[in-house]
């Protein structure tokens, strides 16, 4: 997209949320080459001061206008700011990449994860999605398998923090967490239910045949992203008190035969993942210690004893890093370069 | 085993622990017929004080000649007691419902879920196991399922309570929680690792091929109870920092076609189950919910998008008291009745 010497003018829209406050350090850590950083949130938050790259900025409104300078739009402002101001940042020359789920699966917006589909990254008309933060995790962790042996279908039941519903869902979690202990009656405004001491089976809103939103993102995504629209996926997506990280039982069936010890050596030589499995030590991955990491970290890989040619295994990763935040700078990274490194299909 | 105007002498062995004071509690509220009451526990425990029945009761050291006359044991000291002492009580007359896993797979020894095969119980040689909790609830739920059209397999992943691992380890999820929100470090010790804020993927040891106990348990427990060898079960057991009541994801494959209605109304139609499943009002089962009751709460029914003639479902019990106490004073019932309502298989 553009030379090394002309360096994007980069804007973060969400600023002052839990990711756009994630997209500034994680842009800070990898040293991401920008020639300038524009901070941008809704009117009520427009105004707010906030510390990047060692500079107090202000965060302004994002308005259509406020693209006319703008080399790349990282977007983490919810889906109707994004159906509104991502068109209008495209048009004014600037390349969006999304989080919300607003543009996900249109036919012509590339969804990318640059360890299973980079190449995807440069063919887009302006926008560029970045895929639910379950998805992401768990397509890191299929991706080289499918490569090896097809994969034929795949269940997966999840375990998600708090922090994926936002700050004041995480905030809520636990404020009724340290009410509950204290005996308080719990009101529950950002989840559905009281979250402290529970799950809830239950992530973003009913849709089709009684599948949540989530549910159905994890199949139509894991689909388009690995251009394998024939892996049958079933999910159910539960939220649990976690602060940081979502974890996830994986259950996948393959085409041909595939032992443990042959899954653990794809899974360790891939990119972007970290496999912790001695259960002897009751080593595994653990949302605690994926919080703040940039990895997909995978465990308990074992043989399936249900399904044929079949291998479980345990994946975590933070879902504000991996699952929002670092995917969507690894994907402006594949646009500054200009071409992607090919992690090859 | 006796006619009603000889009402069985009781004893509760681990009197003292979280399920035996669950016995006390789940016997007077079902008014279980019974002529006495003996409070056992370790030396440890014994000469504390409970009340029961509206009595002060002194809990006395379980010893073998303690039994010598009782009719009914009602057990949950841990595998090591069990092992030693349900031989003891059965020599002199005792008919033990052992709550410990170390009986269960005995040939001999029949695994009794009421609501599932209430004829084995009658069938025994002095000891008869309880099942452990996260195998109770869910073959409640499959087992009208698997009388209408035969189960193929079944893949599921938990998400149990700290309470499933004693009283001090639930107190040790409460503290630790207190102690992490007030910026304190954990200091694991009835966990593997902090559980607060965290999920564990390890209940009890790991056993053969990287599967936990609690996972070879759910397989082999299922296949005893339901008189079921053929069928292919697959779990994930893991610990969230929720008190009381397992819920699990359950991914169920039959052999014919079956609608998520036609399940439904089976479910709904069988005892020990409440169905809680309206997706538009955001009610499906809940920990919080089942927590103190008796029933098996089964929502979330759907189509398995992964498996044929698949149905996804989320089934939720209080452990200590189906998963535990309950169903063991359910098996007392049918050992005092003297012959089964044949629950039918």
């Amino acid at each position: 997209m553009m030379a090394s010497s002309d360096r994007p003018r980069v804007a973060i829209v969400g600023a002052t949320g839990l990711v756009g406050e994630t997209f500034i350090n994680v842009l800070e850590e990898r040293g991401f080459p920008m020639s300038s950083l524009t901070l941008m949130a809704s009117a009520r938050s427009a105004g707010k001061r906030l510390t990047a790259m060692g500079d107090e900025h202000e965060v302004i409104e994002a308005t259509p206008d406020a693209f006319e300078d703008i080399d790349i739009a990282l977007f983490s402002a919810g889906g109707g700011s994004s159906k509104q101001l991502a068109p209008e940042a495209a048009k004014r020359g600037a390349v969006v990449v999304d989080n919300s789920s607003a543009w996900r699966m249109e036919p012509d917006v590339p969804l990318v994860v640059p360890e299973v589909n980079p190449d995807d990254a440069l063919n887009h008309n302006g926008i560029i999605a970045n895929p639910n933060c379950s998805t992401i995790q768990m397509v890191v962790a299929l991706w080289p398998l499918h490569r090896e042996n097809p994969i034929k279908r795949v269940i997966v039941d999840t375990y998600q923090s708090a922090s994926g519903a936002g700050r004041l869902a995480l905030e809520e979690m636990l404020e009724q967490s340290r009410g509950v202990l204290n005996g308080e009656q719990a009101q529950p405004s950002a989840f559905p239910h009281r979250i402290a001491f529970n799950a809830i089976p239950q992530i973003d809103v009913f849709e089709e045949d009684d599948y949540t939103k989530e549910e159905i993102k994890m199949v139509r995504e894991t689909q388009k992203i690995m251009h394998a629209p024939e892996i049958a996926v079933s999910a159910t997506c539960v939220r649990i008190p976690a602060a940081f990280a979502h974890s996830e039982a994986v259950h996948v069936e393959f085409t041909n035969p595939i032992t443990p010890d042959e899954a653990r050596d794809i899974l360790a030589a891939a990119p972007g993942i970290v496999v912790t499995d001695n259960p002897s030590a009751s080593a595994y991955p653990m949302a605690i210690d994926a919080q703040g990491r940039d990895e997909v970290f995978v465990g308990r890989i074992r043989r399936d004893t249900a399904l044929d040619n079949g291998i479980s295994m345990w994946v975590v990763s933070d879902n504000i890093r991996k699952g929002a935040a670092t995917n969507t700078i690894q994907i402006a990274e594949l646009l500054a370069k200009g071409a992607p490194a090919a992690a090859a299909r």
